[in-house]
């Protein structure tokens, strides 16, 4: 048995704790300042707000304010912050860790630097605490919260540099409806996973344009099916250029297959394609938190980056760049669909 | 302008022509003794009876006792039989053709030899008549008929060993609306295709699992995400096998896709994922043509034999494995989730 704080009352972090209480261990769910109203509500209630199902009844909650109390005898922390909390977690969360402890990053996607690089959280949170010796791991692979807390059949992967570390952490996690696999391809696991959220955006562009080409509401599959292919094709790619394995497309594919039904990215995939402009549908859908075009944003201007220096080419990228217009530059231009064609020479 | 003879006027062979006719190419319809039906409704009425579309104006029909007249001046061959009229085409209409065609084959998976081994249409023409110089060519990538004639956006690849050959079939099919790749590894397009229909069908199983398991209809999305995942995991695995180019799992994930929602293969999948026996639901299905279910029987018996001669091991196939004990040994068990981790060491 382990003492688990998690730190972020999001939907994953507090559905993360799920598999873990249920293998025995004890689990701490630490609100950041924005999760007052769910610690309060289930602590009081023993439901989560959002995620609108009760959370094992072993679950200790606590507020902010008391995450010293929560961090006493820890043996793990996880990051359940988006990605817009990154920046805080390091100054208000790891600044105050001095053990060394292992750490899981449930932060999807990857961090963008001012030159327009990537990282992954890891290497950026290592590069803010240079002396201390965390060990910082990752979760890839598709999981929707609500069906983690249900029990349903999942697979993911966690990363890391160290397999004994990653091996006591499947440990925790491990129960006969969440499936842990690991590697210590780091890079690989967050490119595949920080990539899928632009190319399942894009995928959800062809639901909305056949929406809005066809009164009988027929879906037009191929659409879909050319565009998840050219974003398996264009992952495949970006895999090798930031040195990840090839393998890792197993959990892009499948991440992606979860993101185009998941809900928010679907929205807004939907709106775009009908033909709405990126900054309408942004306010047409203000009220539902939009990580996931952020991180779609981020990829975009990653992308165009490596580009700009040589690094790729665009025709290699002919949906991200189609991508980064209509997000990042507010353009709205048709799918160049025979962009994708590759020929034999 | 070409003249085109598609021998088998059923709903893929019916809706290649449209492309080609929309390109001002003459397009030759012949039926197989099978389609009479469809061949004199579609002569009457312009209408093809399964597809429930108007065809182009331009297409000329042909009844299979006309084939010779069909194939005078023809300067391109599109065999659209199913994977049953395979040798039924080698012997009725091979046999009949003297010049050196360009041959486009349509025909979905592979052929499964009497030792268990699998082999390209191209290839078992090729044996079929060592003689002759036909050039065999296949199409791969996600394509349901109906979104063709419709016009909806569509990407896929034409595969053969001759990229002039090539280039001159993509010239006649490709329009703004049919893109058309070409590669020379035609294994590893085949491969993929092939692999598709098995790895589909377990997709839909994890729907009829939660169908079976949820009355309130939610869909369990992680689980058909592990297995979507699983299905590229494995296929990549089968193209290093088989001596195919990794960047075939892009054609191999847009078809599992399309596969996934196109229809039949996904009634078969939801019964067996209810716990309904294979024969049972064979039995229910058995109005529909159910190529996709045998074609998954091949693949997963042709993975067997792989698996029993040592160049593939069981470790590796955890989902074909169950699958080939679903499909061919009429046995349901619980699919395997946790053999499908993988971890690192």
């Amino acid at each position: 048995m382990s003492i688990i704080t998690i730190i972020g009352a999001g939907m994953m972090g507090s559905a993360i704790g799920v598999p873990a209480a249920d293998n025995g261990n004890e689990v701490r769910l630490v609100g950041t300042p924005l999760d007052s109203e769910i610690i309060r509500h289930a602590k009081q209630t023993g439901e989560h707000l959002t995620l609108k199902r009760q959370l094992p009844g072993t679950f200790r909650y606590f507020p902010f304010e008391d995450l010293d109390i929560a961090l006493e005898q820890s043996e793990l922390i996880v990051s359940a912050v988006s990605s817009f909390g990154v920046e805080w977690f390091a100054q208000n969360v790891l600044k105050k860790i001095s053990n060394v402890l292992p750490i899981l990053i449930l932060t999807k996607g990857m961090y963008l630097e001012e030159n327009g690089s990537l990282i992954t959280y890891p290497e950026y949170y290592t590069r803010q605490f240079p002396d201390q010796e965390f060990s910082f791991n990752a979760v890839g692979g598709p999981c929707t919260s609500y069906e983690l807390v249900d029990h349903d059949q999942t697979e993911v992967c966690f990363a890391g540099s160290d397999p004994l570390v990653l091996a006591g952490l499947r440990e925790i996690f491990e129960t006969d409806y969440y499936h842990v696999s690991t590697s210590t391809d780091l890079t690989g696991l967050e490119v595949a996973a920080a990539m899928k959220n632009a190319y399942a955006l894009a995928v959800c562009m062809a639901v909305g344009l056949s929406e809005a080409a066809n009164a009988d509401g027929h879906p037009n599959y191929n659409s879909q099916a050319a565009l998840f292919g050219q974003g398996v094709r264009e992952i495949m790619r970006l895999l090798e250029i930031y040195g990840g394995g090839a393998e890792n497309i197993v959990y892009a594919a499948g991440d992606m297959y979860v993101t185009i039904f998941g809900g928010r990215t679907r929205k807004l995939g939907i709106l775009l394609g009908k033909g709405t402009g990126i900054h309408e549908a942004m306010e047409e859908l203000k009220d539902v938190t939009l990580e996931s075009a952020v991180i779609a944003e981020r990829t975009a201007k990653a992308v165009r980056t490596l580009i700009a220096q040589g690094k790729a080419s665009a025709e290699e990228f002919p949906l991200m760049v189609f991508l980064d217009q209509v997000i990042n530059k507010g353009q709205q231009r048709v799918i160049p669909w025979s962009l994708f064609e590759v020929q034999a020479n």
